[in-house]
């Protein structure tokens, strides 16, 4: 699959070439703060993504080099996903995101929570680098439910 | 024109209600770091966006409370953009976009000025806003051409 034709030599434009759809930065989130890494559990992750979209979707992020799949160690059939470093490399712009959504959106995130990782960025960042060097599973976040804050 | 459904409660899922697509957060970067405010503006950008997909991006982001759209005060007939606080509270997710893109992509921003910007943060986002509450249309960034460095 070969890369987009970028429409501009904006940064910020390239980087929408890459990543300006709906499904891939939560694609990315899932891989970066939950520690899903199969197919199966993007599909299972709370948004109802259409299977062939998750395909499109995987194979445009591998072309990128923001993710790589690799067979699972324990079972060669199946596919593992796995961030890139290009890839945990958009940590602070899912976390600035999540900030601007469970601010000024509706979203399942308690206030708290929210202000708690405002004032911890660079902890929150730090972490999430620790978890991807070390293969390290465990969530960062919980899934939010589709209640109302704010 | 009524907000998007949310697919789930989490924040960055309802960011990319807003702003998941390849035109809108561009919109938003004329306005915060290009002094733009009118559609012919906006049209003239760059990227070449289709007058269809423009005008519906205005309308959903002044939907959404992230811009408004007011009669320009020299010439009532003409309608003059502005970021709303929460528009331009997404500073941080530009700065981010543009920060991974200008180090991990193609893009016509020498390493140098995205090194410099990265070092730069606090004070590249605290320039945003005073532009922003003061008004001033000075472009913080040149429109960077469609050269390769990298």
């Amino acid at each position: 699959m070969p890369a987009p034709k970028h429409r501009s030599g904006c940064p910020v434009s390239v980087s929408l070439d890459y990543l300006g759809d709906r499904w891939s930065l939560l694609i990315i989130r899932d891989l970066m703060v939950r520690g899903y890494q199969t197919f199966k559990e993007f599909q299972q992750s709370g948004e109802n993504i259409a299977t062939n979209i998750l395909s499109d979707r995987l194979q445009k992020l591998e072309a990128a080099g923001i993710l790589t799949a690799k067979p699972a160690p324990e079972d060669l059939r199946r596919i593992h996903y796995r961030l890139t470093e290009k890839g945990v490399a958009l940590a602070p712009v899912i976390y600035e995101l999540l900030i601007w959504a469970g601010r000024h959106g509706k979203t399942g995130a308690p206030c708290a929570v929210i202000e708690h990782m405002a004032r911890n960025r660079e902890h929150v960042l730090a972490e999430v680098r620790r978890r991807w060097e070390q293969q390290d599973l465990t969530p960062i976040l919980p899934t939010f439910k589709k209640e109302k804050h704010k």
